[in-house]
């Protein structure tokens, strides 16, 4: 009997905590994601020194309640959980776990308190609670064309790092020391800042090779931007048109009709509706 | 009959004002632009310090007169509109309220009048003066691709700011103080530098683990630019299309058929072909 | 008689000069080639410090050896061509008149003479001379794709200028002078710099809240560079497509076919050749 | 039978070396990449001071090493390829002799041992050793995209170079020497640092026509990132379709026919419909 009242404690909080279909699941994530909110603006602001100095044990105390509310979120979602070790080894548990320890472990380290900001990426469940489904949708379509165009992108990585590795070493040697290339990392480090366009001006060339290498990987910077923008431009209208256009004429098998077709364009025959097509073929 | 007078005087000061059909209103119009304009550049040219120190007296007498004049015309506006309310709360009516009042405003609070700038907004303007309805159809194909585009980039820029965030904490953690990363705000602030690819230089990693992790960040940076160009790119592609494609049913009346469309895909009756519309019906 | 004499020397220094058709036109052509490269590269060099107190009289004759020579080129191409106000007064005759001018200049006016520069621009005879027709035709595609974009552009310019007056102007007010934001125009200036992503470093926020419009204007600005891009692609699709695709079926009308097609892909009915269609309608 | 014998053991060498089908020879290539990326790692490693001082004998010993193993390499490779002078004048036999000849030069010429790291190019290898054809089809699919956009690229490259010349020139004639825009190359070296959006910071226009200017190559730079972008989708949209457009005409064997093609475009016969190419034939 113990164990059927644990039981409906279980599913009564696995609805609250994991669901947001009644109210009180609803309510519980709203408030979550507040507190979320609210405990990254709080580490945010305790690395201000100015403010440091006057409310450091406002901080410290509400620091420490967010994490010990946020532990006993953790420990109830295991509870309430069917499979413990499927949500603690999951993305989000894995997550919840890194959002609270970085509080117990600023007891032995100092500063380690400021990891707390983790705790944004809990937010990835804002879509969940707001029944954002076209949010999700449109993500899955965007991570869709990223994964498709990840080939294409590794191996232009892979070439990208290979000339910068090369540019670097070879500005190590042209510019040498005294210009702030101290050394190959360094080099590295520069090309890196130059071929991506970011451009710090930390360290510059000031020989006229070294400024004519430079001026050759900026352009080159400047133009191969375009590969991986021209590659999830074409995964994305890919992505896109497969998303949308999923059904198929009976009568003469042409594909790709737009979503709010009811007849085929081609040869004018009727369309099954898109509800129609998941779940009972007509 | 004053009332009558009146409504005659209201609608043709509405036709001057509002409308840009009669010689009058065209003129009122481009004399306004001009003005707009005018206002803008002695605002400017009033915070150059050599140039105030020479010419105060003549900028605030046409900082002044700009604003007397924009104010009347803001009156007239109200007074000559039908519904005043509907005018005062519209866009434009907010925007020229703005753009009178920091003059006033300067009696009280000083440099407060650099904040006529907003004048220039009033030139938005510009499109009905010049009847630009080429401009306005293309400003309408832009913003309607922008508008479908919203929600993947809203996705886009929630994961950008959570990644921002963290990174941010990661190089105060890692860089402190002493490099310029004085606080986990002003950290963020470095890392949006450096992931739009702007790269300021005003605070630059030093050790090698954070010019290893700003790396990281820069190529990350450069790579996902794809990502909101490929959604706009799809989509300007998209609304282009529907802005082309102009062949109505005939039944129905839907717009909008693809190309190789040879029935509706609303209704199902058979479209026009496309040689035909134009001339010689085989 | 001696109007015959000059009417051949006319045609013969025509086809040397202005065409490329002939062993000597060609000569003719690229030897100007030669000396255009040869001249830009002494005007550059003359700029070097150190090169000019050693070598200051070899690059000044060489500086006037070069205009003289284009000098009397200048002349011939007057005389030799039919319509002289015609040659003078297009792009080419501007370009080639400014090429020789600043040198005369430098006479009177100090530094003048590092206007030769826009001698470069005479390379743009380049494609002419050695045929390239595929690089003036893909040149035309995107010239083309251009001007369709124009009014895109245009429209797209005319906000992003209105946004940075606003910005700049709240920038001068919130940072002040002593941040190095001294005037609006100078803050303008700066607001440039950031929005497009430049990021110089000569000014930059120091204050929170200046730092957050600064932020805002950063993501504005990569966010926004997708519009342009997206312009461009789709503009350059539509001239691509146009460019290649002209032929219809003279049985199903369908059009759009690929340039190497013989045979339409809806009917199999065999299609015009390409060249056929220009001239001899079988 | 000595020549036999060495024949067997040339044969033998070439599976192992050239090859990665047998369990040697892949287990050789797996040891070569390690070993490549080891000895790039070293030389990267001995530019950083603090290391050298301390380690500078292990640094050497491993660098000597290195170089032995991949000189025996080199020459194994020479000997047992059929054909000497094809191997040495490929591009990997270039890239393997430049791979080891900098530590020969080291004895002569002081820090030509950091060219080393041209090495890293070595690691192009490494697709065929994972047998990575997807990753060598997708950057065949990129770099045929990339060969189609070179025509286009190369006129966009012209105007860009003529445009930082002369606006190079105009900076130097305008700013002047103490600005830092010490020669027109230096100020051509600025145009490019601004045009492609880098913005190190070295050099800053501080006159008002100078900033003037500096915004409008500023914001061309930001428009015309646009081009090369637009170019690489539009080319890696067609290379796309052609590599993935895979039906073949039964009668000429033409590949790449549009998915919406009923008839070969070729030779004009009928085609497979795509539907009956996977399973069931109406």
């Amino acid at each position: 009997m113990a164990s059927q009242g644990s039981d409906i404690l279980k599913r009564k909080l696995y609805s609250i905590i994991f669901e947001a279909e009644t109210p009180a699941g609803k309510a519980f994530d709203v408030i979550l994601l507040f507190m979320i909110v609210a405990s990254v603006v709080v580490v945010s602001l305790e690395s201000v020194v100015s403010l440091r100095r006057d409310y450091l044990h406002l901080f410290q105390a509400l620091e420490w309640a967010f994490t010990i509310l946020f532990t006993i979120e953790y420990l109830l979602r295991i509870y309430s959980s069917g499979k413990p070790l499927n949500y603690i080894f999951s993305f989000f548990g894995i997550i919840d776990f890194l959002a609270i320890i970085p509080t117990y472990l600023s007891l032995f380290i100092l500063g380690s308190q400021y990891l707390l900001v983790i705790r944004v990426f809990r937010l990835l469940r804002i879509a969940r609670v707001f029944r954002l489904t076209r949010f999700v949708n449109e993500g899955q379509v965007l991570s869709k064309a990223l994964r498709a165009s990840l080939t294409k992108i590794t191996v232009f990585l892979g070439v990208v790092l290979m000339m910068v590795i090369v540019v670097g070493a070879l500005m190590y040697v042209i510019e040498g020391r005294q210009s702030g290339y101290t050394s190959i990392p360094k080099s590295i480090y520069w090309a890196i800042v130059t071929l991506t366009t970011v451009g710090f001006g930390d360290i510059t060339p000031v020989t006229p090779l070294g400024q004519f290498l430079a001026s050759l990987l900026m352009i080159t910077g400047y133009g191969i931007i375009a590969v991986p923008t021209g590659i999830v431009s074409v995964e994305l209208a890919n992505a896109e048109r497969m998303n949308t256009n999923t059904r198929v004429c009976p009568n003469c098998h042409k594909e790709g009709h737009a979503p709010t077709a009811n007849f085929c364009d081609n040869c004018g025959y009727e369309l099954h509706r898109k509800q129609e097509a998941v779940g009972n073929p007509a």
